[in-house]
């Protein structure tokens, strides 16, 4: 039986466990990354282990989450990862040279490697045919110290890919099908790849930006194979020698296969606050707009930055628009000041903003009030522009770039001629002096590492209680999001390193009164509906709870890296056994898990009593061998202190 | 007797009062200017007024501080000035447009006419010959409204420039020297008028950083000749109709004569915390240097950021170093992005940051804990670049640029070889494309004003009181900036429009307590030193202690534009006629200002009784008869109202 590209690269990486579906299976990781805003964290953890030095092939620490600086608070913990990263073998990717997806897949990403990163975005470098995932930062720290990252053994899903886009239609389009057709739940505990004649029309920025927004249908991962494009895109980096073809096998098996034909796509727009709520622009019909937004992992490549500047030169945007764009890169940033782009989207009246996350994770450039917004971003959650009541579309470049002088959502074909064709250079300009290498063997024991006020130390963990009981402290309803459970912003992204600070905003988009109400209750459990915890990697969505005293977390279903990152931190992650019993809690109904240590021991069944109401609701927590450990040990950290000790 | 630069100005403004040194003189106002961090405030106010359409020859709304939008606020406020600038005359430069005096000069300023902007630096534009000063809000309000603007007649103080200046040595080291000369208090109450042969080395560009920084003299303002140079500038800008000759009379007699010989200048850097605070490099000592910024109203003009591009080119910034660069305008940007002058500076590892004030103003780019910053800006009060400790030093941008290489304080003329001659174009980059014009007296009355919910009106002022009994709610001492009174900050000045809850920050930095405990007193007055109110031109720094109930401000001296607002507040402001009296007030004292509003109509002399302490203290109010009038009524909008009334 014939492999698949996910099973070809997994299995060759399976250093736990067996490989079957729905078992769980420790991977070799060759290649981690952070960013800042989880990056402290997961330095700090890492630190916490008394590692030397990293043991993976290559890892990267980049810094493009907290660039605005408004406080002292982002410029120490730059200055931080700088120095633990000198000090431990981590390349340093320093503030301003771009976003980490975009740079990785430029720099260091490589077909058939393993790659897991504390962003949720890291599948990005399955473009290039890598096998990426996000984690949380816990997990990034155990990979670096060596040891494996553990998921449950996934669903293939093929996607075939016919035909070609018509002009002026996206590879954003194709992501945004994707998600119309599988929904952001579509993707959980399964692998996206992407194969058929179709791929051979997409180069690798195309594809990354197809895999970036896999993480929105909640993928393990999503993944392309490595061919000739993929060679041709890493000889133009200078690093033709990291190529290696990975492909599925003729005969590879799929769990579920959909066919895309592309030339029937149109382009299209996620509108709020959910990236599946796909509709085609005339479904959408004549929406004025007020500001529009280019750039973020998903669409900020050469490419993408090629075609805003060929439809912005010599136009003026919109009076009642304001646009920004933000290359992805110093790579393209560079490129586009030499080859004169840049001045057209200067002339243009584009605000260039520095080459970072930015406005994508609402640092800055938050929308009017009500605002319209169209983004080439990849993530539409309520609240997440920064502006509470901001009404954000996701879109491609073409799209935000033509209704930036249209001042309406405009199908780009409607109003511009024949689509020239746009080819990535035959060699990019490398240049990767922002990108600073750890210090050798000999000198790295004098690096001194450089520690601001901001950085407080990991919460406190203890080992599974005997019984818990404790109140349902909140409610939530379906599709709750990591920015719902721990929001991020500029004003909130800063205190990612101080855990008692940042917990005082989780859940206040919810409840503005959950954390001191958590506090006081010192324990307590939050209940919630399905898919609770999409969107981010963020451990603080589990670290915070932690800090305010959540015990255990019952939902109808969960994301797949916040239930991990719930284990990490050594809160229970529970699930209705009947969906329907998430009726029968109230907020403020007083939850009892009777000798809850003894039956996860045991894997026996887990009921959870409705002290209040005097019902008895039986839960599944699914705990393999590793995980229970873990959990009954009190998280992560506290597991691989004792497995070191 | 022959006149002085100003003084020919002058002459032919003044439409009330006679103009004596020492009178009060009502001026006609040719040119306005708002930037957006004032000019909500300032456009509510016009538009309590009752006046359609502004009466100057030429009014400008600018968008250069709020611009990060780390919430709904800017955005709305963006808008809110957008739309009031097109219904009542008033042109708008669009965000990303660029810093409002560095736009001003390149298009809109005019040799020997008159400026107000609600922004300290609007002297910037006396760079160009112009006579252009900082004002409150109110003031710009009313002249936009067609009223005059009412100044104390100057001191008129010669600087007399001879020689020229040494490689890599620049304008701002004159500045920079003046200030060592005259100190922060210096200007007061004067115009620094610049002469002699020195004048003729020194290019459009140059004389404005001279002139933009005489704020920090406390000067009413700074002016250059217009001469040839002047002439040449403007052609270049498309604009020779626009110049004329402008220049002090050979026996002009000025009250202070200063003599600098440019070719003894060294490079110099104004030190924590205060920009007279001047020592040379050699004097400061090895400084290791956290961050440099480069850009501000000062230093941001094409002639800077060619010099830094050349000092920069095909080397990369010391990687313990966060550079950042914002160039001044879109004219500047545009033309950086076609004669690759940007390239140069991606390539060296800069980050380039929008065109905007930015970090100037502690919009972002906040150093590190205790972070040793060297920024081409013109302030470096404590706490403004948004890290309490951060240690801010002033310096050229050629110093900043070698700096930042090197990683420490350094010299130019130390590591860089021959300086080659750097030569403005002969013609600029003109494309106003992001200038909106304001709709025609035919379409105004159609457009429609944009209000966000940030948006709160004027606070409600009263007619002096009969008698004033009230605490000392705050005692400060010498040298209290605006900064101090009114911080600004990326966190704080998107509440501009929005007094109550900016008030909530009022005087924070001196005294956390403060505005809960002055609006719990309900009336209360401040006790202060030397100099106080200096710093920017803020009215913020009047409306918040009269939302708090602060009925009077008693200090050794004020700086100028503060005490003008703080009339126009309707808050008195009183001097002690003995400045050893400030020993004779505790805070919390309770102080009595009996019969006070007869006392000021009958301009009696005025005795603060210290009913704590059982003393009396004599003081000054030193109201003219058009002040007088404003404080009685209770405050500039309620006076306008009556004389339009």
């Amino acid at each position: 039986m014939g492999l698949t590209i996910a099973e070809k690269i997994l299995s060759a990486h399976v250093v736990d466990g067996t490989f079957e579906k729905g078992n769980e299976i420790g991977l070799k990781i060759d290649q981690t990354l952070t960013q800042d805003a989880t990056g402290t964290m997961a330095y700090l953890e890492f630190e916490a282990m008394g590692v030397k030095r990293v043991q993976t092939e290559r890892s990267v620490a980049y810094i493009d989450h907290n660039t605005l600086q408004s406080g002292f608070e982002n410029a120490d913990d730059h200055r931080f990862i700088g120095s633990i990263a000198k000090k431990h073998g981590i390349y340093f990717s320093r503030p301003g040279n771009g976003i980490c997806h975009q740079v990785h897949l430029e720099r260091f990403a490589k077909p058939g490697k393993t790659l897991i990163g504390s962003d949720s975005h890291t599948p990005t470098a399955g473009g290039i045919g890598m096998f990426a995932m996000g984690a949380g930062g816990l997990d990034v720290a155990v990979a670096m110290g060596g040891g494996a990252y553990y998921i449950t053994a996934p669903k293939m899903v093929r996607i075939n890919l016919t035909g070609k886009l018509r002009p002026w239609v996206a590879a954003k389009d194709i992501i945004l099908e994707v998600l119309r057709l599988l929904s952001v739940k579509g993707g959980v505990g399964k692998v996206i790849e992407y194969g058929g004649e179709g791929v051979k029309t997409l180069s690798v920025p195309e594809r990354a930006t197809i895999t970036n927004m896999g993480a929105e249908l909640g993928a393990t991962t999503s993944i392309f194979p490595s061919d000739e494009i993929t060679r041709a895109f890493l000889k133009a980096q200078g690093r033709e020698e990291d190529w290696c073809e990975v492909k599925a096998d003729d005969d590879a098996v799929y769990d579920e296969v959909y066919n895309i034909d592309l030339s029937a796509i149109a382009p299209m727009a996620a509108c709020p606050h959910s990236p599946d709520r796909v509709k085609t622009i005339p479904e959408i019909g004549k929406l004025k707009v007020d500001q529009v937004c280019i750039g973020s992992c998903t669409n900020s490549s050469l490419l993408d930055m090629m075609k805003v500047a060929y439809i912005l030169k010599g136009k003026t945007c919109h009076p009642d628009v304001s646009l920004s764009i933000a290359p992805g890169s110093k790579q393209v940033f560079q490129m586009m000041a030499q080859n004169g782009l840049l001045a057209d989207l200067i002339a243009a009246g584009a605000r260039i903003l520095e080459c970072a996350c930015g406005p994508c994770i609402g640092m800055g450039q938050s929308p009017n009030s009500k605002g319209v917004s169209l983004r080439t971003f990849n993530r539409n959650f309520e609240g997440r522009s920064g502006t509470a009541d901001g009404q954000i579309y996701l879109v491609s470049p073409e799209v935000a770039a033509v209704s930036a002088l249209t001042g309406y959502l405009t199908d780009p074909s409607e109003v511009l001629g024949e689509m020239p064709a746009f080819t990535l250079p035959e060699s990019f300009l490398i240049n990767d002096n922002m990108i600073v290498p750890p210090a050798s063997e000999e000198e790295m024991d004098s690096v001194e590492i450089l520690r601001g006020p901001n950085i407080k130390p990991f919460p406190v963990t203890t080992p599974l209680d005997e019984t818990i009981e404790a109140p349902c402290a909140l409610k939530v309803g379906d599709n709750i999001t990591t920015d719902h459970i721990m929001p991020a912003g500029a004003k909130i992204l800063p205190l990612r390193s101080n855990i008692p600070a940042i917990s005082m905003h989780c859940f206040t988009v919810c409840d503005k009164t959950f954390p001191e109400r958590a506090l006081s209750l010192k324990q307590s459990i939050i209940v919630g509906g399905a898919n609770y915890g999409q969107g981010s990697s963020r451990e603080h969505a589990a670290l915070a709870p932690l800090y305010l005293g959540v015990k255990a977390v019952l939902v109808q279903s969960f994301a797949r890296i916040h239930r991990a990152n719930l284990i990490n931190a050594g809160i229970l992650p529970l699930t209705f056994k009947n969906e329907a019993d998430y009726e029968k809690i109230d907020q403020d109904d007083v939850l009892l898990l009777k000798d809850i240590r003894k039956t996860i021991e045991n894997d026996g069944e887990i009921v959870v009593e409705n002290v209040t109401k005097g019902i008895q609701i039986p839960v599944s927590c699914d705990l393999s061998g590793r995980s229970k450990d873990i959990i009954l040990a009190g998280g992560l950290l506290n597991y691989t202190k004792q497995q070191l000790g």
